[in-house]
């Protein structure tokens, strides 16, 4: 059995990411490769009971450093009982959001030290990492916008302009920092564009021998 | 305005911290020191919500270094909202476990990595460790046995003799390696017996200034 691939769709609030992930999984379930569509904070029993302390209540509720390790505790516990395993069966996992998100949100967003926020998560992953991180793209002000047209509104949503601005920044960042994990991805576009491109990049990124 | 003490009641289950900790904040308010009485995990609101994921459900729920880090998490939010305010408020902060259950716990019990474990807790406490750290030892069955009469048991309690026998093992090493902060009580005593050896070394350890 061939080890699955990773991938991982990053990005502000109202980028797209979880319509996006959803069409990649059905693109690629449609070729026949078999797909697990998770997502973080969550994705597993336990990091979903994890996700519910850090999406609801008030914006101050956690400080950066203790919301950076239930977003940890959270990570491992969905590593290790969804993501490795359905890796090793083969499968190609795709996650809305994983750990750039913490980096960005907690570091650019929220102010916590990068090198300590970069420790907690080698403590969380050992040497674990996506095979392709795909960061959309989108101005905050249509983020935010898309954000708010949708019922109701998370917790990081409700953390002000500067904040999105910050994090948009953030992931910007980090994709030139690692371009050979990272591509971006302009989200502006209507999602069937944003479908395709995605598409394009996974066939590039990560080949799949042909069938015949 | 002098600062407070910190204070931590250690050892296994069943070892009586619960009542010697209220004892001991008893005993130090009739001196007309002010106290305040707290416990790990939880001891804010937001470590309360964690402590709920941590004692309940199955035994094998989390895996030693995700566990490790929702005890960090609650402790760090248990540290800016509970503990410092309160030291600086010049009261004396008495805690039922603190950083040491965790070690003990996740390290010498579940066998998760100490130096990991080690990093774990210096991310989230920094450099604050308590002033006085008093290990309630008790051979296991004796503990086990006080710990079952009592109505139900937590998920530690049901964690099997060797992990117990483990875990006393790994307090007292503890207290070896760092004698400064560490001091042994032997608790098979009866409670009074038990409480006045913990006020003589609390007043041997951390004299205060006489009234007069």
């Amino acid at each position: 059995m061939t080890r699955g691939r990773f991938i991982t769709l990053e990005g502000g609030d109202g980028a797209g990411k979880t319509l996006q992930a959803a069409r990649l999984s059905e693109a690629l379930d449609a070729r026949g490769m078999g797909t697990l569509l998770t997502r973080e904070p969550g994705g597993s029993p336990g990091a979903e009971e994890i996700r519910h302390l850090l999406v609801s209540g008030s914006v101050e509720r956690w400080e950066p450093l203790a919301e950076a390790m239930l977003h940890a505790a959270a990570r491992r516990d969905h590593l290790l009982h969804t993501i490795e395993p359905a890796l090793e069966q083969g499968l190609w996992v795709i996650s809305d959001r994983f750990v750039d998100s913490m980096i960005v949100y907690q570091g650019y967003g929220q102010g916590a030290d990068l090198d300590v926020l970069e420790r907690i998560s080698t403590l969380s992953l050992g040497g674990f990492e996506p095979d392709l991180t795909l960061v959309l793209d989108i101005p905050v002000a249509d983020g935010l916008r898309r954000a708010e047209a949708r019922a109701g509104s998370n917790r990081y949503e409700r953390m002000g302009r500067d904040f999105h601005a910050r994090v948009r920044e953030g992931f910007l960042a980090r994709a030139r920092a690692e371009p050979g994990r990272f591509a971006v991805v302009d989200a502006r576009a209507d999602p069937e564009t944003v479908g395709r491109e995605i598409l394009d990049i996974v066939a590039q990124r990560l080949p799949v021998p042909s069938d015949g």
